[in-house]
């Protein structure tokens, strides 16, 4: 059995979470194939192995599925424990690393496409949620170049829609929620981020998704929900 | 130092999240000590040790605060090796372990709450989702004594709000969402979980709960929200 057939990945190309998945395999030096999924028409794969939500991402590996982003990055981490660490080795880091990462999950990222997808007083709201929370991830990575120290780790891989996609979503909206001058570390980690050559390799195209927002912007707006 | 002044639990008598971490150290043996919290008058101890959320369960370990239930279930796996296994040995058991709690945090608990707590059109809305989840859950139960197999685990440990408060909640709103004839795994699920006496040491008074709930009823309709 050859390492790539063992393990597949069912993801979308614009998806932070089918990305997440990836990179996680992709830091660990796990070869994997591949299954990009029409999510408006979904394939018997994909409902077979996430019959619960019938979203991507799926790990499938030797023919077992394991589905939540953060629940398959554990999975990496717990499977293959060599290579590069996701998580700390010590119970207390491993706590905070897991604190943070459903932050971002829970109060981070929707606050922030809510911030770009409503207007008037919704989004204000939303604008002042973002502003509370990302406070506390600057106060996080102060003094480290990455959320998991010198290196990439958990919750770096699951902050990455607060890397692009947020920039990608203020600039088809014209809002501003995450900047330079108020999130002077954010921004700096975004870059390091970004510009890690993993992570390069592991995200989609900026342009490409541009298009897409913009595309869709109407749309979007008019459903007033996360739908990403 | 003795091991009872190391471990300290910051809970709420009738909060299910912080019974999570008390039944989580009783099950690995761990002597805690446990501190009251007053929520309407947030002592400088809670504030000082979850600055972010401001809410129990806080579990101090040596000085270090650790929070979030979930989280704090599997730092008290990963610190207490040895004793009661809370996740299963292999990192696909594990994944689906982490996958039901979250699926019960995030698709169950509120869904069953709201549907206890709201009236007409929204509360029909929570009833279905109710139905559709906790299915789900029933074939999850399918064939096992506990979530966790023969023995309790960290999803049953998750679930406790289903077994204990959401029998509560019915009686005070005199609905019915988890019942006998629909849901006869969780129905079983639920009596020997409430009946291990490791659980029952552990839960609050199912009296003072109803007195409770009662008491509070027009103020908890009036919110229309997860108070718990």
């Amino acid at each position: 059995m050859a390492a790539a057939e063992a393990v597949k990945v069912l993801g979308a190309y614009g998806s932070p979470f089918s990305r997440r998945v990836e990179l996680a395999l992709r830091l660990k030096g796990v070869p994997y194939e591949y299954l990009e999924q029409d999510l408006a028409n979904k394939s018997e794969l994909l409902l077979e192995h996430n019959p619960t939500h019938k979203k991507v991402p799926v790990l499938v590996h030797d023919g077992k599925p394991v589905v939540e982003s953060l629940v398959i990055l554990e999975y990496v981490e717990d499977t293959w424990k060599g290579g590069h660490p996701l998580l700390p080795g010590d119970p207390h880091g491993r706590a905070q690393a897991r604190f943070w990462a459903k932050f971002i999950d829970d109060k981070c990222n929707s606050a922030v496409w809510m911030s770009c997808w409503s207007r008037g007083d919704t989004q204000k709201m939303f604008m002042e949620q973002s502003k509370e929370n990302l406070k506390l991830l600057e106060a996080e990575l102060k003094g480290k170049k990455f959320f998991g120290g010198d290196a990439i780790g958990l919750v770096d891989v699951a902050a990455n829609f607060l890397a692009l996609w947020a920039g990608i979503l203020q600039e088809v909206n014209e809002v501003s929620v995450i900047d330079e001058e108020k999130h002077p570390e954010l921004w700096k980690w975004s870059r390091d981020f970004l510009s890690s050559d993993i992570v390069k390799g592991c995200l989609p195209d900026r342009e490409v998704m541009l298009d897409y927002f913009r595309s869709k912007k109407e749309a979007i707006l008019l459903t007033k929900a996360p739908v990403y």
